[in-house]
């Protein structure tokens, strides 16, 4: 079942937000207009939108508002993904070549703080103090995670805690606080858009392991990059840390920086995947996943819950 | 006379948000916390806290409400000048190392977005829709202007009005919106925000047009880098301009691009100092100083008005 088949009755709406996200990266820099379509044309599967809409659906839904809200949180994230690829130094996202690749890193700095900026223009357009400083306490500690994520870089003596943090900060919180300012933006109940806080942390939490996995478990077709980028980068992510029990596996991983081959690198990867660290990852993405679900059972009765409920169990336990 | 003797009725506010912008930029990062203080102790003349906090007398001057507009856009204009520097290539800012060249681009960037988001966190503790959108529109127009920094580097095609249009987006906005969200985060009439604005915003040209002269007639000492850094790095500033009117002028311009020697340097910056683009220049800082000072004119009489007036002189007719 493909994402979009899930929320299919949402379709009018996300299609207004892709219109929307389009007008809103236009400039009248020819460059900055390349390159900021260039990342919007890469495609993603705008998760942060749809919870943000599915959310809303638990007040009083108008999506003249609440859009606002969507395109921002979208925009944030690709930002925040143009200034990640400069700090991996990363050649391709989504099967294309990354804006720092394909430009320099310098507009790829320039491309982010724009699309940022403007973000948060529509931001402004939900008139609820709350609304700005839970998104702004969420963007420091994105950065936050992002500089814990250079200062891991390589660190083979990190451990699960420093992990968690750093994908809570990098990923969960923003999908978390797409579902809870959905629900702000249309004036649901405080005690909603808190559990929807929650279920889009777990959910996030989830998502994010998930990807890790997948990292060294998918082809480079389904990644559109090479497996194993995120290790050759020196990002130590779940599995990794579980490789790393084995002696063997740790020295093998220990040894990894940019420097190592392709070939070497598809050794370091079998012996990964040879080992334990893959099932006890989806353990704990499964863990996540679990949690999600439960914090939905604490919301209100409407028909946008089992749709909540497919989404998280589609990003819980997709393929690539 | 130096700055801060003319406002120095607001010594202890002032002190206050030096304070708070230390508390502002501490993080659980070493590597961040040094950057941003590196960053925090170079100094600078925190021009726009002063104008946030001259304008909010104005109205209901509460400092422990307009402290957080002061301290955000402190922090705002911070991170523009990391970012700056990443796109500059610069080496110097203020006599001291900047933050991409003691440590890296990645660095720069990331601490950018860090004391960036920091400032929009203080920012939410203003609770008026009205001035986040305010501010959000400014943050892009300067993402705009920096684009537009870059797209101009050594171009020397370009004329009075990309010049002008640049330094509002890069500089004068962001000293207008100052004075505006003083004024507005003390509840004054829209009136004299309104006036404030425009204040500010010809006070910040005649501002950025004082430092294109100063980057040409200052010594290295009092700039704190070489001097003619801005023409080096690429940027035509309006001394530049109304030098390259004169074709043998305009030819050894021309000719200027980073591998410039700094011997060649100095021959090309001894003769636009022969010329008369810095005279011309200096009258269209004052054209622009005059508007500002008639701007004053038209808002009500109090005890503040005249230290505006002191502090535009200042800054507009300083020597470094």
């Amino acid at each position: 079942m493909k994402l979009n088949r899930i929320y299919s009755f949402l379709k009018t709406d996300i299609d207004q937000i892709e219109k929307e996200l389009e007008t809103a990266i236009e400039s009248d820099s020819r460059l900055l207009n390349q390159a900021s379509l260039h990342l919007l044309q890469a495609g993603g599967k705008r998760i942060r939108p749809v919870f943000v809409l599915l959310s809303a659906k638990f007040g009083e839904y108008d999506i003249n508002s609440v859009k606002n809200a969507a395109v921002a949180l979208e925009l944030i994230h690709m930002a925040s993904l143009v200034h990640d690829d400069v700090i991996d130094d990363a050649e391709l996202r989504r099967g294309k070549p990354t804006i720092k690749s394909q430009w320099d890193n310098r507009i790829a700095m320039y491309t982010g703080d724009y699309i940022f900026a403007r973000g948060l223009e529509y931001m402004t357009n939900i008139k609820n103090p709350e609304a700005h400083q839970i998104l702004s306490h969420t963007i420091v500690e994105l950065c936050k995670g992002e500089i814990a994520q250079i200062k891991d870089k390589y660190r083979c003596d990190q451990n699960l805690r420093d992990y968690l943090l750093r994908i809570k900060r990098k990923t969960a919180l923003l999908i978390a606080v797409s579902c809870q300012l959905g629900a702000i933006a249309s004036g649901a109940p405080e005690e909603v858009h808190r559990r929807l806080f929650r279920f889009g942390y777990h959910v996030g939490m989830s998502y994010q392991i998930t990807d890790d996995i997948l990292d060294l478990t998918a082809s480079e077709e389904e990644l559109g990059k090479p497996a194993g980028s995120d290790l050759w980068q020196g990002n130590i992510t779940l599995p990794v840390l579980y490789a790393m029990e084995d002696p063997a596996l740790r020295s093998e991983i220990e040894r990894v920086s940019e420097n190592t081959s392709a070939e070497t690198m598809k050794k370091v990867i079998a012996s990964i995947l040879a080992s334990d660290a893959i099932e006890r990852s989806h353990r704990v993405s499964r863990m996540y996943l679990d949690k999600a679900l439960e914090d939905l059972e604490y919301l209100p009765q409407n028909r946008v819950k089992k749709t909540l409920k497919n989404v998280a169990n589609f990003i819980g336990k997709r393929k690539y």
